[in-house]
């Protein structure tokens, strides 16, 4: 395991014990709700929001401590997003990760609920994050603010209505070009750099900082999106613990639009401007730079 | 017109302009998301939450121009309620005010995104409340957290999943009433006690203030409950302006419960209590006290 490696296994651990705990248990009525949400939020995920929340907080002068309630939040936020997104009327799909997904264990209705239900909890845990001593309210009603918009109709839930809009439609290749930007800068990019930004925001970062945490998460955000795309079409379906179906359903990806060449230099583009965003914060960025490349070279 | 009706249709107007500011308008991309949410905002709802949280605000000292953003949330998140129950996976309804439902005009994927998004930017709204002039950070976050609980889980998401569950579910008498005080307390009430409570919190009341509007709460969501009940099965259907679904899904209702007119006793008992727990305020609060006989005498 390289250093980066550890230090998101350490930031995984501690966020997996704190969601453990912020999570009411099955045993509260109505107890399928609190199920329900578990069985999501325990899937594996690699907690990407969660660290990057974390790296920013530390990288602004902050503490890790201070901003758990709001890394957890991120989690959960990003666990609603691929609840729904699952559901037969969006993508419609059965496995996540390698298990059904959450409509096939508990019917769709109450995967819907249990969206809704981690959605809101994520807005309950970022004001509780103002009870964490050191945070100012107004840091964390900031976090609040912008978390909010980036999950919402310009940032994470407008990329998946475009992304469902763009399925029925037809589009001239620079139409198409748009729409793959307009789609994934939403959908992917938009809580990326919201986890950046609510990091800085808890640790009263100057807007300097905020501003270059914000490009670095525009890069990243987009190198993890070609990633993710690039493995959809040649990663191993068993690593990825899913069927290819963005590209069975016609979908818009970065390889159906450039191909995999070009995919794959935009990459390594962005992974470079991600570093270089990074500049502002000297050495102690280090880990923020092996993050962006990990992003790309990844497996899963 | 009452004095009250007079009160509410102010406040109201009021909510409307000030939804119609915040809303993003149908030309902002991705149109279709934004064309959905005002579709169900503007769908001739009574706006009740904010007129709670606006006479609440009053009640204990505040203005209402402090906290017209966190009653326009509120509004908003009842409506995001409303849409997602209206889901052919919930409850199945394809009239709501006597308009069709939301996936019914715009498909099934795109009234849960619009769900998702109106629920995301209530939370936005009431960050922002915290930009108004007088409005303590600490006021609004403590607003945020008692809405975002009383959403979730151990609120309206959880009321919803318990009605979801109990559909399949058989009971012995016994356990049929205490299942329709769990799912209606939390359904109805959970809300109209955090509209009240908000609207305290935010013109910085005091605990024993917001106790006692915690009290009313209780029981005008009780008497609003056993009204709508009622309402399902004499009121008239095109006033309605939706069909009698609850019946006819064999639901929980208190009349199927208790009758018709144990019912009618139970809301007049709940509007007594409700008034009663006004004393505190004093004369100050009548228009409370009116609204409370109102929301039994209503017919729509």
């Amino acid at each position: 395991m390289s250093l980066l490696e550890k230090a998101m296994a350490r930031v995984s651990a501690r966020v997996d014990r704190a969601l453990d705990r912020f999570l009411l248990r099955e045993g509260i009525a109505p107890s399928v709700i609190h199920k329900a949400m578990r069985y999501s939020v325990f899937a594996g995920g690699k907690r990407l929001r969660p660290f990057l929340c974390v790296g920013a907080a530390e990288l602004c002068g902050g503490r890790a401590e201070r901003v758990i309630p709001t890394a957890c939040a991120l989690e959960v936020l990003h666990t609603y997003s691929l609840v729904h997104d699952d559901l037969p009327s969006m993508d419609d799909d059965d496995l996540r990760r390698g298990r059904p997904t959450s409509h096939k264990v508990f019917g769709e209705g109450m995967a819907i609920l249990a969206g809704d239900a981690l959605l809101t909890f994520a807005f309950e845990l970022m004001a509780r994050n103002a009870r964490v001593k050191g945070v100012k309210p107004a840091w964390a009603l900031a976090a609040v603010e912008t978390v909010a918009r980036e999950a919402g109709t310009l940032g994470m839930v407008g990329g998946q209505a475009a992304d469902l809009e763009a399925e029925d439609a037809e589009f001239d290749a620079r139409a198409r070009e748009g729409m793959l930007h307009f789609i994934h800068s939403r959908k992917t990019g938009a809580l990326i750099r919201a986890s950046l930004r609510a990091g800085a925001l808890l640790s009263g970062a100057s807007a300097k900082k905020v501003k270059a945490l914000d490009a670095y998460g525009e890069k990243i955000g987009m190198a993890f999106q070609i990633a993710d795309d690039i493995l959809d079409i040649i990663g191993d379906k068993a690593l990825l613990g899913k069927r290819g179906s963005d590209r069975d359903n016609g979908k818009l990806t970065f390889p159906a639009v450039y191909g995999l060449e070009e995919s794959q230099d935009r990459a390594r583009e962005a992974v470079a401007g991600a570093k270089k965003a990074l500049r502002l914060f000297g050495r102690r960025a280090r880990q923020f730079e092996e993050l962006a490349d990990f992003i790309i070279e990844r497996r899963k």
